[in-house]
C-alpha cells in the first residue's frame, strides 16, 4: 500500500475518531493521567480514568475499549487491571497495553508477563520495554526511557507478536508496527515528545481511541494510523512555533485539536515493509 | 436582583476570595489534582489534597471548607471522604461534592448517594451526573461527559436539592444553580472548558474557596458567582488568545489570576429566574 | 566563595546533569508527579516515579538518587518510602525528604519525624514546615503554604542539620542552605513560583538529580545550585514571557530545558555567610 494511501486512511480513522467521539477506559498511571486525558480529549474521544477492582468490571460494558499502563504499579491497581481485562475480554472490547518500565523490577515484569499472557490487542512501548516484554533483553531497562534503538527490537516485536497473538508496537525514531508478520513503519513525531512525560502512555490510550472508531480496520493499521497522527502533530507543533517542552506541549495539544484533512492525508508517513 | 448588580457581588465575593486566601481542603481524584490545585492557586486561594482517612478530619479543623471529588474512587479513598465529612459537619465548615460519572456503575452511584445523605452544602455536577444523582436519570450516563442538555435537569436538581437540603449546580452551556426553589442563571463559559479534563472538578472546588471566603453569602450565591468567574475566565481567554485546548489551559489559569473588577462587573452574567 | 565563582559552580553542575542523564527514583505525590518528571526532564534527567513497597528496594540499585514526598501521605505509601530509604541507604545512594505540611497533621508530623531519623541527605521545605520539622514551630502551619519568613527559620534550620546530619534548605525570597555550620544564600526565584503548584516538590526532586550527577560536590553546594537554577529558570521565564500562573509553568519548563552558560554563570546568586 502506498504511502500517500496509508495518508488518507489515517485521515479516514481520524474523522472516525471525532465523528464518534468514543468512550475509552483507561487505567493509566498518576504521572500520565493529566495528558493521558487531554490527549484523548484533543483527539476527539472521551476518557475516563476507572481503575478500581469495585466497578472496572462494570464500566467496560459502556466503553469502546480499555487502556492498560503499568507505570505506577501498585497490588491494588494490579486486581483492577485484572478484573477489567477480563471484562473486556468477555465483552469482546479490544484492549492496549503499555508495559512501562518493564524489566526495571522483578515485580514489575511478573505482572507485565500475566498481562501480556491475557492477551492484549495491541502492546506499545520502547524499544527497551519490547525487548524486556519479549524476554530478549540482555541489559536492565532504565525505567521509562529508551536504551535501545527501535530498529534492534524489531525481531524482539516480531516474536512478541507471534507469541501472544497481539500487535506489537515500538516507539522511536521510526516506529514500527508488527503483527508478527507484517511490519509497518511511522516517520512522524519530534525528539521534544520525549522531553515531556507521559507522551508514551498517551498514544498507547489513543490507539485504544482508534481501535474503538475503526473497528472496520485490522488493528496492525489502526496502532499505525495512531502513531502517524500523535507525531505529525508534534512536528506542526514544533515547526508553527520553535521552544522548548514546556510551551511544547500546549502547541501539541493544540495541534491534535486543530489537525486538517490536507495536513494529515500529505503528512503521515506510513510504509510497509515487503514480505 | 439585577444582572448588573450580580456583576458588583461576583466581584465583591472575588475580592474576598483574594484578600483571604482561604485553605481549602481537597479530596480530589488523580486526574484533576494538577489544574484544580492550579485553579485555586490562581484565584488566590490556597490548595491542600489531603486524603487519608489517618488525618483528615484534624487537616478540616484548619481548613476553611472542603470539596470532595469521586473521579478516580476506591474504598480506601472513601473512607478518606466520610471522615473529612464527618469532620467538616461537626466543625461547621461548608463542604461541596462533585459527583463525577454518578450512574455509570452500582459502586459509584452507591457512593455517591451515600455522601449526597450526608447533605452537601453545594453539589455541583453536569446534567447527566445531576439527572443520575436525583434518580431521575433514565439512561446510563457516559462517565464524566455530559449527554443531557442541563434544561433538561432543572427539574431534577430541584428535587435533589430539596432533599437534601443543598444547593445543586447543574453546568452546561448555560448553568443552573437552584436551592430547590430559586434559580439562577450564569451564562458565561466556553465550549473550551469541555475539551480540558479536570475543569469541572476545579470549579467545584473552587465553590468551596468562594463558601470559605464568604459565609455571609448564601451558598446559592456562591456558588453561582464562583460559576460566572470562572466561565469569565474561559471567555476572557479564548478571545485574547485563540488557540486549541494546550494554550487555552495556559491562559485561562492567567485569566482566573488576572481579572480585574472592570471585567468581572461588566462580564459576570448571572440572572435570577422570576420564582 | 565569590559569587562569581559559585555562578560557573552552578554551570557545570548543570552540565554535568545534562551530560550524564541521571535516572532519579521519586516517590512523588499526586499534585506533583506531572511537573517534577517534566521539571526533571527539562533539566536533563531521567524521572522514575515507582513508590510501591513491592518494587522500591530493587529499583534504587539502578537510580542515581532518591526524592521522597511526603504530599499526599497514606499508609501503603509510607511502607514504600521506608524500604526505598533503606535500600539507598544501604546502596550509599544519596536521598532528598520533601517535608510537605509537616505540622498541619499528627499523622504527618509522626512520618516526617520518622524519615528525618533515618537521615536524609537534604531536606528542602519552606519556613514553616523546617520551622515544624525541627520542633521549633510555634504555631500550626497551614498545610503547604510559607506563614513564616524564611529567615526565622535559619535557627531552626541549622537545628535541625546538626541534629540530623543533613543538609537543610529552606526555601523563601532568599533561600537558604545550611549543614548546620556554614550557610548559603540563594536570591535567584519569582514570586510566580509560588502560584503554580508542585513547584516546591519539584525543586526537591531536582535536588536529588544535582546530587546523582555531582557525587564530587558537597550536599550543601549541590542543593544551593539546584535551587539557583531552578530560580533562575523563573526568572528568564518571567523577564521574557511576563504572564499569569498558567503561561509561566510552560515557559518555566523552557527556562529549565534551554539555559545556556553565559546566563546561568552571571545569573545564578549564590553566597556564603561569613563563619
Amino acid at each position: 500500500m502506498a504511502a500517500a494511501t496509508h495518508g488518507a486512511n489515517v485521515w479516514a480513522a481520524l474523522a472516525s475518531v471525532r465523528a464518534k467521539n468514543p468512550l475509552v477506559q483507561c487505567i493509566a498511571n498518576y504521572v500520565s493521567m493529566d495528558l493521558a486525558a487531554n490527549t484523548l480529549l484533543a483527539a476527539g474521544a472521551s476518557p475516563a480514568m476507572v481503575h478500581s477492582a469495585e466497578e472496572v468490571e462494570e464500566f467496560i460494558q459502556i466503553a469502546g475499549a480499555l487502556s492498560v499502563n503499568i507505570g505506577t504499579l501498585s497490588p491494588p491497581w494490579v486486581e483492577g487491571m485484572r478484573r477489567a481485562i477480563a471484562g473486556a475480554k468477555e465483552a469482546g472490547k479490544p484492549w492496549v497495553l503499555d508495559p512501562v518500565g518493564v524489566g526495571a523490577t522483578t515485580y514489575r515484569t511478573k505482572i507485565c508477563q500475566e498481562l501480556i499472557a491475557m492477551g492484549p490487542t495491541v502492546i506499545r512501548g520502547n524499544a527497551s520495554e519490547i525487548l524486556a516484554a519479549a524476554g530478549a533483553a540482555t541489559e536492565a531497562t532504565r525505567g521509562v526511557d529508551s536504551s535501545a534503538a527501535s530498529t534492534d527490537a524489531l525481531s524482539a516485536a516480531k516474536q512478541l507478536a507471534t507469541a501472544c497473538g497481539s500487535v506489537v508496537a515500538v516507539s522511536g525514531a521510526i516506529d514500527l508496527i508488527t503483527d508478527g508478520r507484517r511490519v509497518l513503519r511511522v516517520a512522524n513525531g519530534d525528539p521534544l515528545l520525549q522531553k515531556v512525560t507521559a507522551t508514551g502512555c498517551s498514544v498507547t490510550a489513543l490507539i485504544a481511541v482508534f481501535l474503538a472508531a475503526n473497528p472496520e480496520l485490522q488493528p496492525l493499521e489502526a496502532a499505525a494510523y495512531t502513531l502517524a497522527y500523535f507525531g505529525l502533530a508534534a512536528q506542526v507543533a514544533v515547526e508553527a512555533h520553535p521552544g522548548g517542552p514546556g510551551t511544547f506541549r500546549a502547541h501539541f495539544l493544540d495541534a491534535l485539536y486543530a489537525l486538517g484533512e490536507e495536513t494529515v492525508t500529505q503528512g503521515a508517513l506510513v510504509s510497509e515493509d515487503p514480505l
